[in-house]
């Protein structure tokens, strides 16, 4: 099996690619090649199977078809500009999130003989407020972020290529990936992530929203399950409605704390500073509570039941099971 | 005021174009320029407003610029390939509908201190079977033909650029016309007009489905008050969720045919040919058997409220008023 991972540097690329050289295979098939793509040149495992490393601009012409000459059997579409970069520079947003997709799908669409599994990383930003809790599957799509449209826009075109037969897509609407691992990072959302991360290592951490702030959640672990499940299952139980709301944890900031406290103590909950920020309270009030994700559910697609279980999978994965 | 009307040579083109000579003006403001564009040229109407009419296609380099350059306050956008067409020509149909609606809103956004009215004739094509009955505001677009998945597109396109202040859209979702005037065409929904309009003037009309069929109607009077209401009404009212399903007259074909009888008797009743066409039924069944239309008229936006209304508004308009 060929595989391409197109974002491959990224923090779910790296992890996505890791996984899939430790386990060799996707859904019991060897991996033979594996191409590794992003904008800056991804690091190149040491592994047995043949990996190619490139740094490309999907948007840029030739760069997609360059990629699809090579028959991949397996895409796994995870490069994006990111949401405040997208509606800060907006022709940076469309040419990357939205062209950017389409030129891959059209050069897999002039490809004769020829229809991959194309699993493509979506996002709960095409929802917008307001929003029921718990979101149904059957909710409606009207983002408000350009990054938002622009990954509607690619679900929609995923769908219709799918039931033109030109690609196999399934488009996982991903809940936010918490515990990111790394340093603390600017994303407004970057807090549901700190007060968890920073804690455990004994570090200070900022809380910038109220306790009751609900939002929705899954480790880095399961959103690689998530891709691996849509890369392997029998997409003919999905139908035409090929975009799917991933499972997560629903949780508010009060329940993440309690979370932490039941694993790491009463010390590591001290060292969360409560530093409010009308604005980004302004903006969490706008993303999703939580979803249904029944149809994902049903279709095998599983993730963490609560908090307790996405704090121990970082503990796990990042630190070595000490905490 | 200054208007331009793209797709002015089609059927609600013609209409709208034919109602705003004769009022004059446009939510109260008159009128002192028109543009009519269509790729085949619109038939240039006697009025003393100064028309300009024009044979041009909005996917071709240049034509959306040189349209907005002009600095029309009112946008009606209607031109579209249709879905049959758009099914049968993958390429044409993104071009026209896609590219084309896309490069007038970037023709827009290049203009300085400007943020024209867009009023988009949207589609009940942007969702897909299997349908609830009748169709919530919040129903999720899961389009299954290319025409529906680029209009559901703009549809996010229109809401984007609008959120961004590039331009005040308004995206209809219009019911399936009927009466359509004319003669008689090979669309796969043209019997639902044809089984009235043909009776009604003592002509043979075939029937392909089930009398159990339910579908979505509005006159053409109703999808020209639409525009209009669209075009003057204050967008404040409307939110970010600037794309509308139309209120309409959802019917069965049986309840159809009772209002027929109603107003032309049991002679124009015997003139439909009950003719089962498999595939006709199909399709039929996957189209939209209603909507809610909740938020579009609370909004103000008005149609018949049965079919027998609809039958009423053909004969006034184009039998004049003689049955």
């Amino acid at each position: 099996m060929h595989i391409l991972i197109i974002g491959a540097a990224g923090m779910v690329g790296r992890k996505l690619t890791a996984k899939l050289l430790t386990t060799g295979h996707l859904g019991g098939t060897p991996i033979q090649r594996m191409d590794l793509v992003d904008v800056i040149p991804p690091h190149e495992p040491q592994s047995e199977i043949d990996i190619h490393c490139e740094a490309a601009d999907l948007s840029t012409p030739h760069t997609a078809p360059a990629l699809i000459a090579r028959r991949p059997d397996v895409i796994f579409h995870l490069a994006a500009i990111v949401s405040g970069e997208a509606e800060a520079d907006f022709d940076k947003g469309y040419r990357i999130n939205l062209d950017g997709t389409r030129a891959l799908f059209e050069a897999i669409r002039h490809t004769q003989s020829y229809c991959p599994r194309v699993v493509f990383a979506s996002s709960i930003a095409v929802v917008g407020a307001p929003l029921p809790y718990p979101i149904p599957d059957d909710f409606h799509c009207t983002p408000l972020t350009s990054y938002g449209t622009q990954k509607a826009i690619c679900e929609l075109l995923l769908a219709d290529y799918t039931r033109r037969g030109i690609l196999d897509g399934v488009g996982l609407r991903l809940p936010t990936i918490c515990i990111r691992p790394g340093a603390p990072n600017k994303a407004a959302s970057g807090f549901f992530s700190g007060i968890l991360r920073e804690p455990l290592v004994g570090k200070d951490a900022v809380l910038p929203v109220p306790d009751t702030i609900r939002h929705w959640h899954a480790s880095p672990r399961s959103a690689v399950g998530f891709m691996l499940h849509a890369a392997s299952m029998d997409t003919a139980a999905i139908g035409p409605r090929r975009n799917l709301s991933m499972p997560g944890v629903s949780a508010t900031v009060a329940e993440q704390i309690e979370a932490l406290r039941r694993i790491a103590g009463d010390t590591a909950v001290k060292l969360i500073r409560r530093v409010p920020d009308p604005a980004i309270t302004a903006m969490c009030e706008g993303w999703a509570p939580g979803f249904e994700a029944s149809r994902a559910r049903a279709l095998g697609f599983r993730a963490e039941s609560d908090f307790t279980q996405i704090i121990k999978a970082h503990i796990e994965d990042e630190l070595e099971g000490v905490q």
